[in-house]
């Protein structure tokens, strides 16, 4: 901080709102079972930080003039996903994100760069902000059946890739779905596009939610570059549960160079979506690998895999209809009456909802929850 | 914090390397005059919310089903822009954003899907980001001369509508460019519509430097929606100080209408560019506003303004060729030697630098940069 710092201060009714909605998000994170948010890791330790107007402007890998950035800090966790992700050795780059949206809309963009003619490919199943990047990308798009377990439905990309193969397709892949946690098999995909000699191909990889931990499943989901994906999205509050969103996305990096150029103003290179660009994020990150390291954090997917299984084997013994698919966080079934999908902050889509058990869920919750669908059920019978 | 929340720790060495950065930030701090960021407001008073995941998912306006949010925060924070920017009572809508690049693109994604034919009409001294936001969006555009002050000049946009008077103008005002703190006339650009016949237009103010103090400023610049915009981006992590890049963008309400769209998922509209979205920044800008008021964010612009004053003084004393726009805290003179610029972190730009006499900026800074420049200069003689 600068010497000349002035001492604001807030009023004490304004101290009691700060106190107030604290206690409010307190309440609401222990009813919390819906959304893929991980609350275990204490990121109170980079407070500090929040002294500092860090910005990472500008390309990670680049030199720029404003020296309050953490770059160095957002290589390190960039080469920790290009290491989970197989990345091609000296030929990959990257950024720390805002979140997967922005990671899926980079995604596309070089995508568009790199086949301006081409169709996307993407599930019915993909996440909301899919349509909307399409939309500011104006790109053409094609939406694929997805099977009942949400991957998406192979032959019906096949077909739908045959009658036109004139145009190079772009195949948006979803590593965990949303509502369903579904992962599309990259190796698949890129088989298809083999087989129908469609050489010019790019396949992106959202994988938002499942990037976090594919890289310590077994066996491995085929997801990543050696899999056959040209870009990958990861959220870092997602398994990562950094409090503010963020995430990173990785590609080949002679995808990124065709759109690189320089910028005098911030004595740097403009890759990113964003111009400033957030460095705390990078900071929450790096804390985040270097608390946990990988055997933390297959530990803690281990004991979410276990945390699941227990919620789907109660669930099923009193009746529920519940499933997942396999080596998923995430437990589906019916959606459940309004008050308890209320309660516990349930996201509900096309008659279904699900529990998604992050790190931090507990049995005691899934007990919880359970009792108060009973309850409901028995109400309504 | 969930009860369950294990206890992570970062290693010795870990702890030095996050000691040394902030020992390096600390140091970077005090030597750092070229960007539009005020360093005088300390947040860490926020600190204890680093603790939640805060997701602001969703449009602020609507109740979601994630219930860790500031939504509350956030509305009271745009309704302090909405009475700065003068918007039509009852007719905004804005959101908390990741800086002024996603404002930007945002308020042009607003003007694409309301005039789809529309040509976009901005300075060669706008934001390098601009042309970017337009490639994205796939956007006809033109770029319009600058006044040698940086400001657009009005009579290259009348002439360039008035041979494209059959596609609808969409005029991108810079409202404090990046390195001359040029504004363009809302006002003025209106009136030449106006006078063309052009009733079908749109106009967004990308306020992202200015925006934080014009409202303070008498007499008040032509900037806002009273003025003629239709959407304005302001940043807050320029004037506002916020640690991690964020700001707002506001657009007249029926405009957004026309992109709103029921997300089950979430339970709420997806009318933002983001989905998740930080949950942090809104309480951030909430906490300066409330720590300052009115009477203490005119006191600063004040300081700063006086600052400037001096700063351009004492250089054109010196023989510097130093000027600045009126009511500008940038004060321009052509590019140092390569060292003084390092050293002072100086954005440089076709032979010129700039200080930004941001509200922590000291005179005594001011004079130690000028003693470097001296030297430099006696040095090259």
């Amino acid at each position: 901080m600068n010497g000349e710092t002035e001492t604001h201060t807030l009023s004490a009714a304004d101290k009691n709102r700060l106190d107030g909605l604290r206690e409010r998000l307190d309440a609401a994170a222990g009813l919390e079972l819906g959304y893929p948010v991980a609350f275990d890791i204490d990121y109170r330790a980079l407070a500090p930080f929040l002294g500092y107007n860090i910005n990472n402007v500008g390309d990670p890998f680049q030199h720029g003039s404003y020296r309050l950035n953490t770059h160095e800090f957002e290589r390190e966790v960039l080469a920790f996903f290009a290491h989970n992700t197989r990345a091609p050795k000296d030929d990959w780059w990257g950024y720390v994100t805002n979140g997967s949206t922005e990671g899926n809309l980079y995604g596309l963009y070089l995508a568009r760069e790199s086949l301006p003619d081409g169709i996307v490919y993407f599930s019915q199943d993909s996440h909301y902000s899919v349509r909307k990047n399409l939309h500011f990308l104006n790109m053409r798009h094609i939406m694929i059946r997805s099977q009942p377990n949400g991957e998406m439905d192979y032959e019906d990309l096949r077909e739908s890739l045959k009658i036109r193969r004139d145009a190079p397709p772009i195949v948006f892949a979803n590593i965990g779905t949303t509502m369903k946690e579904a992962r599309d098999n990259v190796g698949t995909i890129k088989g298809i596009l083999d087989d129908l000699a469609l050489g010019q191909h790019y396949i992106h990889s959202d994988a938002a939610l499942s990037g976090g931990y594919c890289a310590y499943l077994e066996p491995r989901p085929s997801w990543d570059f050696a899999d056959g994906a040209d870009s990958i999205a990861i959220s870092g509050h997602k398994f990562f549960g950094a409090p503010i969103p963020c995430g990173v996305v990785l590609a080949r990096h002679n995808n990124v160079q065709r759109i690189s150029r320089a910028v005098a103003y911030i004595g740097n290179f403009d890759t990113t979506v964003t111009g400033s660009r957030n460095g705390l994020s990078p900071l929450m990150l790096w804390y985040a690998i270097h608390c946990l390291g990988d055997h933390g954090l297959k530990k803690r997917i281990d004991h979410s895999l276990e945390t699941a299984a227990y919620a789907e084997e109660v669930f099923v013994k009193a009746g529920i209809e519940a499933w997942r698919n396999p080596q998923a966080l995430t437990v589906v079934f019916p959606a459940p009456a309004k008050r308890v999908r209320d309660k516990w902050q349930l996201a509900s889509s096309d008659g279904i909802s699900h529990v998604i058990c992050m790190p931090h869920v507990t049995r005691l919750q899934i007990d919880a929850l359970l009792t108060d669908m009973l309850t409901a059920r028995g109400e309504a019978a």
